[in-house]
């Protein structure tokens, strides 16, 4: 039945034609700061360029799967968890944090600028991003208001103290030090898992998922969303730094904790495989709408960068 | 007609008895983040403690100005103001950008912290001040939601790339080169005035103010905000560091334009006692409801830190 679904279906074409569109909007709402400042420039570059845009095709692809639309609230959330998502980048390179000098092919933000410059960019595009996430209602929409705000703090709440924020902090704590398994897990599932997570459930939502289909979702997103980060682990290992767009290694120079190392390079991979299957799993309930999901879970493991 | 508002007002239990709320308020968002983490340490070191609270006192004076009563929605615009305020400075006193070891009398973030914790610390309070903006809302009140959706969007522009982080962009740019006065004007129109203002507009509009009432209180916080501007100026120069919580006279050593450099000490003082004035015109239409207001204009050029 999985197979049914994936046949016949040209991811490569449709993630390039989301790309393509979610790049337009993301471009579009910066024109609307001051583009010839260099707050603005430090934004474009950061935000604009050959990110894999994985959370906004995830948001706009699961409410395809639910049988809705692409509307303007739905393109608006894709947009801002992808400047969420290039902050918490950007902020994660500066030498205070992890200290990376390449990121997605080009410079850092923080040495293409300066550090001041790098920690207001990324602060900009956080607050944008809620900027984003409240304008362009069209007036008298009550039911979309209501959504709206929903879609804000699911945001908010993941990318905070209780999400995103957090697993950076785990994340830097466990440098150096051997934490176990679950300990790991706990940390991906904060740094990476909720706002990818967020993603999933704003498009099911936002698309008028049912309850049913907004669960199996979460399950769907919570499963890729480690299996991206075991693949991340896998890459960081074997992955060539001129697709990858940055450097690989870094994991075992910082002695860091990563599933080749508590399970070793093979058994990272099938875990993954396992993870991708669950998510599979999850979206039998669907009909072909949710072909793009499934060629996606494939991706999230077979990808080179 | 001004003196009689103002006369027989208690300034200053009015303010001891709204910033003891306003901790009051603040420090339970907090409690509903990690209490145990570090991160929810350095959040709460840095949010709770000896603040003016002029921004969240602002909104909430401005509410009940236009004859607005104490809703939740206004006391979480005013709290979510605070804690953008808050991470603001927490960012600002980084050693990439002012590079200040001391705030509030205490030591600043990332001094008592480490710079990463600095980092993501303000992030997580600028990302809590939307969550705490969306959330908590009564079931069914479309209209609440409206103004919800209003304020987040005058919030997040006031702070974001055409605000505040865009004149903090232009303070660094001027260290150690001459601005004029038009230039000075500007920068802090952007970095201390949209978000003083703003306090004051989602005060106004959730207080139910009209159109007019609005308009004037839009007129008295842009002079409150630039006299609040030209104050910490004067303070910087002729301050008491042990009153003030900070050190004085960084502004020459960092050969900032200040007004004192541009206009002389006395000029200064003569220009902030205009803006006032200005101001405090500016609350004529309004009845002994703007008592606090226009005690509070006061006090933004008498005040000592």
């Amino acid at each position: 039945m999985i197979d049914e679904k994936i046949r016949n279906f040209d991811l490569k074409h449709y993630l390039s034609e989301k790309r393509r569109r979610i790049d337009e909007r993301l471009g579009s709402f910066l024109d609307c700061s001051f583009p010839e400042s260099r707050l603005g420039e430090a934004m474009r570059y950061s935000l604009m360029g050959s990110g894999k845009r994985l959370r906004p095709i995830l948001c706009l692809a699961a409410a395809e799967a639910v049988g809705g639309g692409e509307n303007d609230t739905v393109w608006r959330a894709a947009c801002a968890i992808e400047m969420i998502h290039t902050y918490s980048l950007v902020h994660d390179d500066l030498p205070a944090m992890d200290d990376d000098e390449l990121r997605r092919g080009k410079p850092t933000c923080h040495v293409r600028f300066d550090e001041a410059t790098a920690i207001l960019a990324g602060d900009a595009l956080l607050t944008l991003a809620f900027e984003v996430l409240s304008s362009g209602l069209p007036a008298g929409a009550a039911d979309d208001v209501c959504r709206r705000i929903d879609v804000i703090k699911m945001i908010a709440m993941a990318a905070g103290c209780r999400g995103m924020i957090e697993g950076q902090m785990r994340d830097m704590a466990a440098e150096g030090k051997k934490i176990d398994l679950n300990a790991l897990m706990a940390l991906h599932a904060l740094k990476t898992g909720a706002l990818i997570q967020t993603a999933v459930a704003c498009g099911a939502l936002l698309g008028g998922g049912t309850q049913a289909q907004c669960g199996a979702l979460e399950t769907y997103a919570s499963h890729i969303g480690l299996a991206f980060q075991v693949t991340d682990d896998i890459l960081n290992v074997e992955g060539d730094p001129g697709q990858m767009g940055k450097a690989v290694g870094t994991d075992v120079i910082r002695e860091k904790s990563t599933y080749p190392v508590l399970l070793g390079l093979e058994a990272s991979r099938q875990y993954a495989a396992i993870l991708v299957n669950k998510a599979l799993q999850a979206l039998e309930i669907f009909d072909n709408k949710a072909r793009p999901l499934t060629a996606i879970a494939e991706y999230v493991i077979e990808r080179k960068r």
